[in-house]
């Protein structure tokens, strides 16, 4: 069996494991993900790694090499999903490695796969768990899922082990994350592979605008203060904003109008704006805009508007030394590779802030993702497999600098 | 103690009367509307009517007039509420003829008092029961509240009297209702009354903008389907087409999108679209060219869109010598009354179809309606009466016309 041919066999194998039969539907800490530990910890041993699962539940498995006092390096994704998910999200970031190191040549450090335990932030509405452990950057313990479970109770009936250290390795030196990009753009360039050079930044914001609900029939259009037609306004501003500013987007998903009948004009709606740009600048400065916007249109129509941010991250950058091997290992391979940013949020944005990071990302068929038709072709797994035996093999430990704070200028 | 005292004592006591403690809120056939009954028909037999409930809730009152053989004057509104209703909707066109038929001298006609069991479509989401079964229109009695229980099983458990006949008084000449006018029209103009000339024709659609759901981050705006900023297009549209057409009320009032996440693109959007206009070719125009917009919109951005007609009806007019007789009546007794159309439906609409048919309306400070502040001038109670007082005195059986089909040309 090929690499290539493992890793899909260990994708659709992992799809198996799941909380809602008939679906992929797998989240944090839950008995699917239990049995895929136990599956998981069956295979890396066989693989001759050296397994434990951390007290935050990431399971961690060492190739080690022959002399104790070298390095770790890191390599790994998450294996939770969202509801409904396709079977390659996260997932090929730890079947992939796993599928190749029995392949691989001794190397001179060790090599540490991590399967992150919560990366998708749907359990517990709060994201990149597992990584955030790794990084002492978790939140309160004492949020709860829909069920009213905390997290510390979680991990209790998972059971974690709270004596296994859910902290980096140490001398742990760089981390590299290997994940399918989720979008269209390396499919619109017919390329297999993408070279990660940074993480973009996003703000998030929740606008509500409140206006006056009224009947329908009785209230003649000159005499209404309709939240919805003025929120209507404001995402047509996002949009037409968005179009025309080179490397922007910006979404409205979510949108509630209140009272929500057909015969009542709303008198509330609260939506979500989601902002992202490489640029921090060109991000905050279309904040700004956006906001300024949202308060004119409230203004002219005599409404109010609350804007609340909910959420903001800066760019982040990756490694330059590291992204540049992999770019190297890529060419070197004849496997061709785009250098790009990535609009999704990962564990290598969480990791990139105490450790050297970098991502390779790997085409996605129709940028088709958080979906069950999500897929890969075997091509670019092969591509992703020669071109990271060339890194692997190539990389240098004493040549990875790190660097303590890693944002765009 | 006055009619107009005894009118608001009426109303505040029949708010007392709720299925949910600390609001107004008393939905068709629930126990709260049973209390209601039994308080009613006391009030009812003091004031020396004959009460009856009929077999589909009405609660029905009956001032006989000393020549047995005399026609019957069908006067009064609905006792049910919207959630957390206010204290007049419906109630007030009850308990002002209540508290006025004490005070009435001889009529030469039968005087019915109706208390409608159902008006607001609430309970079983379909409205207008109560007058639909007395013009033999009511639907299926299979139609389930959200807890399963059907209108046949509600009627039961009540209970009605199947032997009550639910249809018109046999010689029934005409219809009266008093109501709110729930709008801001009244009060911009500093009148007391409105004569309603007609009721406005509406038509509801539902459409669905289908694009597709992609990732808020990595989607770029140009490869985009998103179905809410189609919509927002959609309402804008709808807004100024309205806000451009004289008498033109085009309201969307609910939106829902899906998946319904802050960093995913919508892929599904719904709402609902409210068309109402007194003349009925304008109306179905503006159905036409907001159709038609919908349909242009989504093709420009690639993507589907479903219209479905939800309900529709043509405008009612109401019997004009009944009307004039109103208007005359106002006149009489110096209280400036302004004839003016309903821009919401009532129980005159359905009856109106079998019988001819009026309304008086109230002025509604601010145009507060389905809400606990909704409030009634007592002066304004005062001018109703009197105007009521002198149309029914006035009122010739002989000289009302039937007329079997009313709709605006």
């Amino acid at each position: 069996m090929t690499p290539t041919q493992r890793t899909l066999q260990l994708c659709d194998h992992i799809a198996t494991f799941t909380d809602i039969p008939g679906q992929i539907h797998r989240l944090f800490l839950t008995p699917a993900t239990r049995r895929l530990h136990t599956y998981l910890t069956q295979e890396m041993r066989q693989a001759g790694l050296q397994v434990r699962t951390d007290a935050l539940g990431n399971l961690r498995a060492t190739l080690p090499c022959p002399n104790p006092q070298a390095p770790t390096l890191l390599i790994g994704s998450h294996i939770d999903t969202v509801p409904n998910a396709g079977r390659y999200d996260g997932i090929l970031g730890v079947a992939l490695p796993l599928a190749l190191i029995p392949t691989l040549p001794p190397l001179p450090y060790h090599l540490e796969l991590i399967a992150f335990s919560e990366e998708e932030g749907v359990r517990f509405r709060t994201p990149f768990l597992g990584s955030r452990a790794l990084t002492n950057t978790l939140p309160s313990l004492t949020i709860e899922d829909p069920q009213g479970i905390n997290i510390q109770q979680a991990l209790q009936a998972f059971p974690t082990d709270p004596n296994q250290p859910a902290t980096l390795t140490p001398n742990t030196f760089a981390f590299l994350e290997l994940h399918i990009e989720q979008g269209p753009i390396l499919e619109s360039l017919n390329l297999p592979l993408g070279i990660v050079e940074s993480i973009v930044g996003q703000t998030r914001l929740s606008l509500t605008f409140v206006g006056q609900a009224n009947h329908a029939g009785t209230t003649p259009m000159p005499l209404r203060r309709d939240a919805l037609t003025a929120a209507a306004s404001f995402i047509t501003h996002v949009e037409t904003l968005a179009q025309g500013t080179p490397g922007l987007v910006a979404t409205v998903g979510t949108i509630t109008a209140a009272p929500g009948a057909p015969n009542i004009i709303p008198g509330q709606v609260t939506l979500s704006l989601d902002i992202r740009h490489p640029d921090d600048c060109t991000r905050l400065r279309t904040r700004r805009t956006l906001t300024t916007a949202a308060r004119a249109i409230a203004t002219q129509r005599n409404i109010e508007v609350h804007i609340r941010q909910a959420s903001q991250q800066s760019t982040v950058l990756m490694h330059s030394t590291l992204t540049n091997l992999l770019a190297r290992s890529a060419a070197a391979t004849a496997n061709p590779a785009h250098t790009m940013h990535s609009g999704a949020g990962h564990d290598a944005m969480i990791l990139a802030e105490s450790l050297p990071s970098t991502m390779l990302f790997l085409r996605t068929p129709h940028g088709l993702s958080h979906h069950p038709d999500e897929s890969v072709l075997p091509e670019d797994i092969t591509a992703a497999h020669q071109t990271l035996t060339h890194f692997l093999t190539h990389l240098d430990p004493t040549q990875i600098q790190p660097r303590t704070h890693l944002t765009s200028t």
